[in-house]
């Protein structure tokens, strides 16, 4: 229920359900939950001192992975936009996945010098490319703000004005944080819902540039028919560099800027690692649901996911129809289309999951133990008897109105220009506040960002596909009863035969794709940009009370699942006697397992190391199986260097393991046992895109490019020996 | 380029290619091709004499396996059909497909006794049910009688002319065989075209019942979806039972008729098979296409499958929406469309395979090497020099026609009035002719045979499907250039707007869908069967010229290919310097291998044994993933009996091997190497659809139902005891 009132997040994550599990079904294995439970783990930096390392198989001490106070592992990891990466030298070179730069590659190229399609060399450091929309975020303290962050409320408080205070006081810390460590940012996170609050102190790093991108062919092989899938053989890497201020202050892009020098960078491993060695992964998970009820899976299964799914489904069709007319508008919507593709095909895998494993019986029956044993005790009963009811009653709600809601929502993200229309409006509301008032976007310390990503999503405008999407959004709500009892939306959609025609008209008199345009309207005033007249603006204005009626509701919602949840986790802890970690919520975190296959289906076994002979035997030459002359050339003189797996004879491609990953560990190193670079994650398997509501140690498994396919496309290949030397690793 | 008058064929082959072998392409692995012509084989009798049968790990001799004198393991091999099938009691038992039972099941079926639904279980002898359109054929004997048949040749003969001289020495050799051995049937079979033929004699008994019957739930689990696939969870098995005259003498169904007593039954081997284990086969193989051109898979590749693939997609789209109105008309089509989307699934699997694998070019350097060869030595180069380029051109003509040919072929099959009209007429005009000269359909010997097929062919006919059916091929012909010269044809086509309506009043007007009208007909002359005026035999009497012709080109080309053919197997031996097997031509042969898994694709294994557990979690409750609630129940309470694999602890239910089959292998003993019955042959993987065109070690693989399963699902699922004491197999 997080706020969707943001620009569309330019964040691509990338997981994967196939998948038989149905035997749940009939041997009822539920009696397995606290196991589970306990081997899962997306590891909070906050708990590595508890874990057992060496059982685990790695090498480290938890001060060598983390130490606030000395140099360690972490230092070496960074957050790259929406995505993880490492440094890779002393001199700010972050590699990170093809698909996480892929917004900075789209951006660099045009018809003429197509660097999506034949990737990107740099000569040198003066001709990397500068990626404006990027920003590198490094990890440099943390402290638990629990006991000041939930001082600020009391329990006669109604759930909107418990959010707004926890959002207040949140700010205010991150304000004093920030004060005292001048040059970092704060952020805090909410680590279980109503409960546990995080201070994270980070550097932020702005002049990103590009340095490597293999073709695309290479970076997204196999496409959006491969994504989510294992086997994989996509070299989905690309390397970055960050640049500071000559006085290594972060700095936005300027010339005589020098290459960032991390605290530590990360040794890369060219001997890679072999099936069942131990693996580790720090990254940024975005967002689980593991402790969430029933009654949201429900929900997630019968109502949100069948209608995205549906949704974003229209929303590619019409942008891939925009594109298939011309390239310059394919390259506009190739980032938009691939984001909504990735997110749609997650959900059908887990709507898929959901069905065959029964997890909401599951959990049901995991609720099930749980009711009892609350129910066994008076006092148990008397504080928590009513957790459930009170969830599904919420959960019922929400049920009911979100249809209506996430159209409202689209109304105002597919239609781009409404977008930029409510981007400008809202702000120009909410600048009229104080700083700390604000909605966090338009906050000072936030505006410069905002408004960078807004002037990004303004590079896909396409207006033939603006008319379609605004009058398909109308046309949908016009089936829905809410839209129909809203005044002002309803004079939108009263006349089902005049939409598109007037969608039409609005978007040909509007002045909002024009960034010249849009530009002079962020130092307007409400008053002002009411008066510009202009036919989307003033849409936006007249449902503007609507959409802030929806914020508040996000908001109540927020505060009272916020308040439920901690309860839940509280008698949860109880029941099972053990602390368990909280759900993934961007924060770093740490994660491991083996290099492992298996099985999906009776008979079938997944081994888990492809090769390059996989890519030849894949390619067939029409996209997304296209393989570039260079790659076919190499591999048939064997041309492999020391980058040849010994038992397999051949380049290993992409790697399997057990960890435990959801998006946003897009771009996570992979490190062996010692520490040491061997792959990059980017993906899951089909089956373990329900990794985000459950996890299973038989078929919850990620995906990595193997660090010698890196190297071999990067040093071999595309003969970038520089970036070879730079990492230390030479091709004999 | 066989003649396709006769009524369309009720076998039901099975098959299936997915496959990534495009490494052949880049590896050029064409140095292997001696190796892969010694390693694949179906073998004919006559040849196991030669085999290192201990090499192979079968403990049988030679003579055990086949000897004409004595008692050997073939006498309890029979052909079923166009399946085959196997003895496993003294009382004429017979296991053989459930896809091969099909039709009898179908036939009993009505919708208040549905056994196809249901599953079938005959309570005692009296309660087996006649499948009066089936006989089986067993092996008695067989010599070679090529010198006897070729020397009805000279090579002044025209193509024609040799065609109809062999046609007639091999009636007259047959004739002559089944004067001196009473009561057996002869048949001539070609093993090479234009060089080897065998005269082999069978016993054929036409009293044949259904003894029991799985559900089709079981026995056809995963339908199409999963036909020509592996991993595989079908049950597809069928008992049935061959009976005599109480004398002992072939009959049709009679009440007091015994059960037939084969000279030797299989003996069946309850515990089964485990991987890597030696298996063989028995059966009759139907034709493959090993020795013939590159121009002929580039024919085959480029104009007759993709022809086929759409001409059947479109049949059985007519079939099944016809059948989603009324469950009679479902079960009235079901064969005809299962045996349609067998083969249009199998030449899609052959499409891709062909592409992917490039046959035709590595058949292409094949030739190449043979024509060096040829080329090396004048008086070689004399002999041979011209066969590929009369062979190309051969094709060259057959490629030009072939549509339309195809076209004016279906024009009397897929409607079934024209099928029975040209059957009538044709019998009709034939049977005036002197018997040793007629089409082998209408001689005497084949007549009762012949008759009884064209009946159960009406049982499927419905005059609404058949209005589509003509009409529709009566608009495909009228795009076939030739067909528009065809003055006859040309009048039925003629006016395109027409066609749909004249087709319609032909059908209802016709008598030929009526079983008493087309009875009388088959005494009638051609003279009288024009005085009926019937639209639609009027049609085909029309037609009945260029039908003749047609025959005629067919039997030229038959006599042109068999002579170049053999002159090109002649001087392939010479090369080789070894000889080799012939193509399938549905005669006895053997085939051996190992259970055996197999890699389709990179980092994917599939190994080579399914289980019970397979088929729950395939289960969804939806067709054709249902599971009888019998199966289910004695699942849960895991009541395996004896049938448990000891080392999966689950029922096996599928086995892989990598023998050499094809259609007509339908039905065919799985022994173990003592000569023991471990599984029932129904299926190849999806990359062996193109074993016909060439042989794979790497992934020519076989499916056959576990006799553990078979076992299971009979004595313990649906408790048939008797069956199982009558095999000699105990429960406990």
């Amino acid at each position: 229920m997080k706020a969707k009132c943001r620009l569309e997040g330019r964040q691509l994550e990338r997981r994967q359900s196939h998948f038989t599990a149905c035997l749940l079904v009939f041997l009822g294995s539920i009696a397995i939950y606290r196991t589970v439970v306990a081997d899962e783990g997306m590891i909070p930096m906050s708990e590595l001192g508890k874990l057992n390392l060496i059982e685990r198989g790695i090498e480290l001490t938890a001060d060598e992975l983390f130490n606030p106070n000395a140099v360690s592992l972490v230092d070496g990891v960074c957050r790259v936009n929406g995505c993880t990466g490492s440094f890779v030298s002393n001199q700010g070179l972050i590699i990170t996945n093809h698909h996480c730069a892929y917004g900075a590659i789209q951006k660099a190229s045009t018809t003429e010098h197509d660097y999506l399609l034949n990737g990107f060399k740099a000569v040198g450091l003066t001709d990397e490319i500068p990626a404006p929309d990027y920003t590198v975020r490094v990890t440099e303290d943390y402290r638990d703000v629990s006991e000041d962050v939930l001082s600020a409320i009391h329990p006669q408080m109604s759930f909107l004005d418990r959010t707004r205070a926890i959002e207040k006081r949140s700010k205010e810390l991150e304000a004093a944080a920030e004060r005292k460590h001048s040059g970092l940012r704060a952020e805090v996170a909410e680590m279980f819902a109503g409960k546990t609050y995080v201070l994270f102190l980070y550097t932020y790093l702005k002049d990103i540039r590009l340095s490597f991108a293999p073709p695309q062919s290479v970076g997204n092989f196999g496409g959006e028919h491969d994504n989510w899938m294992w086997p994989r053989h996509t070299g989905d890497f690309s390397f970055m560099r960050a640049y500071t201020a000559p006085d290594g202050s972060s700095a936005t892009y300027a010339a005589e800027n020098v290459p960032y020098q991390p605290k530590r960078f990360i040794q890369v491993a060219p001997q890679g690692v072999d099936e069942n060695d131990t693996v580790f992964l720090l990254g940024y998970p975005g967002k689980t649901a593991r402790h969430k009820t029933a009654s949201f899976l429900t929900y997630e299964q019968n109502v949100r996911l069948p209608m995205i799914v549906d949704l974003y489904g229209w929303l590619i069709d019409v942008m891939t129809k925009a594109g298939n007319q011309e390239r310059a508008v394919e390259i506009q919507h190739a980032s938009r289309i691939r984001s909504l593709a990735n997110v749609e095909k997650r959900y059908r895998g887990q709507l898929t999951g959901l069905r065959k494993a029964n997890i909401v019986q599951t959990r049901t029956d995991q609720e099930s133990q749980l009711k009892a044993f609350i129910d066994s005790d008076p006092a148990r009963k008397g504080k928590y008897g009513q957790i459930f009811s009170e969830l599904d009653a919420a959960y019922a709600e929400v049920s009911r109105e979100t249809r209506y809601e996430i159209l409202l929502d689209q109304l105002r993200t597919a239609c781009r220009a409404a977008a930029f229309g409510f981007f400008i409006y809202d702000a120009a509301v909410e600048r009229l506040k104080l700083d700390i008032d604000r909605e966090a976007n338009y906050m000072d310390r936030n505006w410069e960002l905002s408004v960078r990503q807004l002037k990004t999503s303004m590079g896909d405008y396409h207006a033939p596909t603006d008319k379609i999407m605004l009058a398909g959004i109308l046309e949908r709500l016009q089936r829905e009863e809410p839209a129909l009892q809203n005044k002002v939306l309803n004079q939108l959609i009263d006349s089902p035969a005049q939409i598109a025609e007037r969608s039409s008209q609005w978007i040909d008199q509007t002045r909002l794709g024009e960034l010249a345009f849009v530009e002079s309207c962020l130092t307007k005033s409400p008053d002002e940009l009411t008066k510009l007249d202009d036919p989307i603006l003033n849409r936006v204005i007249d449902l503007y009370p609507t959409y802030l009626k929806m914020r508040e509701t996000e908001k109540e919602r927020e505060g009272r699942f916020s308040h439920l949840y901690a309860s839940l986790i509280e008698i949860k802890q109880q029941f099972l006697e053990t602390s368990f970690i909280p759900d993934a919520n961007a924060t770093l975190r740490l994660t491991s397992g083996r290099v492992r296959g298996y099985s999906p289906e009776d008979a079938v076994t997944k081994t888990p190391i492809t090769t390059l002979t996989g890519v030849i035997e894949k390619t067939t030459g029409v996209d997304p199986f296209i393989t570039p002359l260079e790659v076919i050339a190499k591999y048939r003189a064997k041309e492999f260097g020391p980058f040849r797996h010994p038992k397999l004879g051949d380049v290993p491609v992409a790697i399997l393991y057990d960890t435990d990953t959801t998006g946003g560990n897009s771009g996570s190193p992979v490190f062996n046992r010692r520490g040491e670079l061997v792959g990059v994650n980017f993906d899951r398997c089909y089956e373990a895109t329900i990794n985000d509501f459950a996890w299973d140690p038989g078929y919850s498994r990620s995906i990595g490019v193997d660090i010698r396919y890196v190297l071999w496309i990067t040093g071999i290949v595309y003969e970038a020996e520089d970036l070879l030397i730079e990492m230390g690793v030479t091709k004999q």
